[in-house]
């Protein structure tokens, strides 16, 4: 396609039938498909229709067709997160990176309230071309790590919380608002929109 | 009073002859007057009226009567800000302190977004029974500043930012969402309030 | 940990499998386990794995290891609510306090509909510490208690009302918006923040 | 007019030239005139034009006619409020009530974070028919006094507040969500609202 | 009890098990039962302990204990709704008011949307001393109830809608904005406040 | 242009200088400017500048060159509204159609709190081909409207109002929420806009 | 009726049971019955009692009675989406349509994010009388519509969405704020509503 | 400083007095001054002390120090926007851009709402490494480019617009909800945030 990504299909409210019907015209054109927010029923019902359907649960995704194998080197993205609560998020966007052969460095549990975990990642974090930061609650971590390291940092709210937290508002909000200067935020809980963002900057090497 | 404070006249809807009889009533009482959320004009045209009457500009606020000296050692509550634009939240914080006796250590420009200038007051803060920490933007740094120190740590949202984070919401719900355990917060702005819960908490040593 | 409180884990996004493995994990460190916001139906999942993990079931919440003894004497914390509807984040509060070794004196069904109770168990809070007071609905609890004594008191605002003030949204921000000095506030339903905040304010004892 | 009600006419809005066409017309047709929401500048616009209409300036309005006498007896209404920030809205629905011959009983200064002078006053409501409670910030007055009296009370939130309570939402709806059975509730700054639902309810007597 | 009104438990987020308790202590202190909010389930549960609770399926109410017979005479209140859907608020208020020993004069359909159906029934109305309005969707039913009879009338938000409207807050702005005067409003879906209201208002017969 | 419709400037951020650069543009081009939300200063700049400007205050427009005569009949347009208040929204949208040579009858001050004043007016609705109806406040009055005659309704919500009705998004919801079917809805004031949409329905006679 | 339109019975909080009497009542009136918003559960316990009635499961109604031919020619509404998640409310736009003879042209899958589909179809658009654009996300579709073609355009915002743009308010307000002149709105979602404001217009033909 | 970028002296709260305290600070160190958000009179009032310095009053900035010459070559940023309203974040972003040595080719008057001229653009956006795209009212831009090209492209909410739109949040939500994949967005007017995320981005090559 003319932007050169593999579009995603938005699962959440298609039925099984309407799922197998587009993944079925991808494979007929032999473009690699990709289903986001695809619940396990689902799943299993377009798993049985169609065996070579390849089901990542953690991510809630589908697949149908080859990966590409990422280049050899340092994966180019690293993905940052504060708590395992945030894993779906995180997974979505590794994968929809691993559709078009970017490899991703995961920094799990670098949460803002233990800031020695974070600080100690640091190095590590270098040889990163882009840096996606996934965080809950108040969503601090993209402003922090915004502050800590020049290169740049797509800030990914996630949905998790309760009361003023419930549904990831605040940490949109906090991210947006951030006072660390250029970090760039993607809707709630949009793994999908951060790889795609990450892979527009990666052409630029 | 019952409560053993300085109970604050809020200026701002009151007109300048109304705070003039209170503060009247307050002297005749023999008892110290604070007056908060005073405009530049009406504490002129107060001062005219009433000489005795001193004017705190960057507190926006009017005392009249002796503030009760503090008692010598290390000031037992410190005050933390982000940028110099929460100024006048911290001076009216200070200042409600001082009417009941309490020095405080201020530490501004410690912003999260150049983590280092925070790391290293660290040690300043060991002798601090409570902190106030006053932001606005998105308002990490009590979240981040709860997860270093151990002691009671207040935090104000301040009404500073534009876009999404104007008038302090946004620093509000990201202090009532921190990921760091035991942070509480006042309402925006409520420089006063921050003072008088920290003068609870003191009672308690 | 360096900040001397047992850091719970937020059940509510977990597995029962990740809960597990975390547990384990503080298990083999020989340290208290507290686990926050596990559903019946995942509680009975690592019971079964886990037989020495004990379920607190008003509070939604496992733990695992012995919890300290309380030293003799008045409990330093009281926790006041207005009505049964709260006595989940009561109980939150309560084992969370219980799991450092602090008693609570619980008084229940005090609601600022009937003035009467409260100002009747005014004397019985001589003796508390700090107060932690859990309101739902318009959330008038803490105001009117910040009202009547010089304690510290926290705010807790519960999620418990219809239409308007359905989600505890009006609770908190009548909290916040007090017109009592001093009063703070932690997020709605968050039990375990308020009681991590009285811990912060009793080691100044 | 059909309802039997002085229809107050809307100032905010209007130019003088437009309020003085609308106050010509009602003294034609011999009615009492009410303007509401005035400014001090086009209350001297009309008045220089119109000399035969009174400017009430705590209550921002201006009748144009003889208000009639309210008959002997003890006041009907009781107007109660938290502070002396919520005069206008006190004054617009006291002068509302005079424009149909209805006395009121004021009784400022009683909030609830002062809750004895509030518990003071009760008898002296005991002869009140009707109960008009205007509260700014948290607006727990009108939730407190529903617990301790059987007659109706309206609510009246007032825009008196910042932070989280600035503009008046934050008393309304803790009005709405009041605990306290039969407590009805007006648009915020709505004195007149209130006094026309006082003078519905009167009379059924 | 001190304002001479049946204490409603409100049932929604208690078990049948705490239910059971408080209905028994009622019966043992000869006072009537009400119980609002309880779902089809948890009413079994309790009536299959308290074979003598009444269970009063469209107000999803229970009682235990003997209704007073209402007086003989027109009903003083009179209940309207515009739709169907808003059945279960106005069973609420009915049973409150029954509680009482008051009847009700109900009027369904006479939504604004077909405003003859609404404009043949005025003349009814005229028995009526206090007039409960309860409408979901844009909520105008009151608005326009409030410009054609000069009773008081209690506006009840309804929470049926979608989009826009979904929740009741839309009906419940538009009734606390209206232009007709005198017009109070109770919480979204309160069918028992707007009782308790209308019972404070009948006592001044 | 290939709308065919006279697109008009948004004069409401645009300086003096950039309005008048913009209308000599369209006068060289031969073609009828209008500029929409200009302050009475601007407008008096503009003049200045270029005499053959036309100033229409209460809409708040400038217009340049010559507006088409309309045809003989009667108006196919009828503008309602509530108060004198939503004038200068009437206004708007009647200036915008007379620039396409569409006359406009207007109908003021037929709000629903009076409702016998719209009745009265209905048999005058008939020859109109589409209505616009301007409401600030609850915004009733199109739902009143679209209940009692057959023909194309645009709803026009009004930022007048105060409290709850601020700035008009109890009007947008409630006309959005309205059960009456087949209305539809512009943004708050968008006089402008209306008249836009009666254009595009009034050339499919 | 009076307003010439089929008036739909909004099934969402309806029973079965109520909805069987409705119809009932409709066919005995000779007249076609229209309900909206039945779960497919409702549907079945529907068509159990009244087997006539025809369930429409896209559109998620029921109809019962014969809907009438349209006329020959090409069909005088056109309906466009962004994408298959949208195709509920298309499909009740299309059924309230048909209900009143009017043929509906489909074009799905012409969303903003692939320009090029939807400028394709702009041909295709010309011998539409009125159009109709259902989007969620970010609603952009009507807008762009709205600058390419001359004719009416209702704009319907759906609640596909997730994070920030969930339940549809994104794409409603969007749609509002549209700077494409002449486009009105209607509620989320509102399919049925849609048709009768098409309905309407086309009577003007 | 460690991020290589000039960081910003945010001015909107700040007195002419502080302004001039830090940029004499910055003139000593011999580094780049640049005070975004400054009035006219503030500015004014800067130049009078430090003769210096220059203000950019479209960009409401003031620099302090000479701005590095732009490598020759096509300028690697394109900066575009709906309309002249957009003016002064254009420039912000712009002058930030400039402080780091960075051409932009500016694209104005490309919005939405007349698609021709944005897509006769399209040609010229292919030299361009990063895109930033401002747009206020319903804020379509962004995603419509999105769907067209591949490079990244950051949105700029602006805060132009009325009613609905009024404050930019209509305009941040859509590009928020975007569905073309891997916009990135910054706050509402912050020019300055989407010069510093594109500098990042650059580094990349
Ligand atoms: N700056 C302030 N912030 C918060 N509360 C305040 C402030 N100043 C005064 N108050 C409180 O506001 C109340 C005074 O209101 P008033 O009677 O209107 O002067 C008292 O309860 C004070 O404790
Ligand atoms: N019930 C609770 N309310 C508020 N914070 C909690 C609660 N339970 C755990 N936490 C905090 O949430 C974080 C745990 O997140 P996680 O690493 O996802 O388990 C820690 O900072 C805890 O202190
Ligand atoms: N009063 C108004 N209300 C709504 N839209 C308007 C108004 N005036 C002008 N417009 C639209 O705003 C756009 C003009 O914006 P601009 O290019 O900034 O002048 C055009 O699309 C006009 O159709
Ligand atoms: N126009 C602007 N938009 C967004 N952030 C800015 C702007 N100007 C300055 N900043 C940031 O705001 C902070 C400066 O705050 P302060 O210390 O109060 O001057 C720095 O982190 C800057 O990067
Ligand atoms: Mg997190
Ligand atoms: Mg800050
Ligand atoms: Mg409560
Ligand atoms: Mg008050
Ligand atoms: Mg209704
Ligand atoms: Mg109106
Ligand atoms: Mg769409
Ligand atoms: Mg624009």
């Amino acid at each position: 396609e003319r932007l050169g990504m593999v579009e995603a299909v938005w699962g959440e409210h298609k039925t099984a039938e309407q799922i197998i019907t587009i993944l079925e015209r991808f494979s007929a054109a032999d473009e690699l498909g990709l289903v986001t927010r695809v619940s396990p029923e689902k799943a299993d019902a377009v798993l049985a229709a169609l065996p070579a359907v390849k089901a990542h649960a953690h991510a809630r995704c589908l697949t149908l067709g080859e990966l590409p194998a990422p280049p050899p080197g340092p994966p180019p993205v690293a993905v940052l997160s504060g708590g395992s609560s945030d894993r779906s998020v995180v997974a979505e966007a590794t994968l929809a990176l691993s559709c078009h052969g970017i490899a991703v460095d995961p920094l799990m549990d670098v949460g803002v309230a233990g800031l020695h975990r974070l600080l100690d990642q640091l190095p590590r974090l270098e040889s990163a071309v882009v840096l996606i930061a996934c965080a809950g609650m108040e969503g601090a971590l993209p402003t922090v790590l915004a502050g800590l390291v020049p290169q740049p940092i797509i800030g990914v709210p996630v949905s998790v919380g309760y009361g003023i937290s419930q549904g990831g508002r605040t940490a949109l909000e906090g991210m947006l608002a951030s006072c660390a200067p250029g970090l760039t935020v993607v809707n709630i809980d949009n793994g999908y929109g951060a790889a795609m963002a990450a892979l527009r900057m990666l052409r630029n090497r």
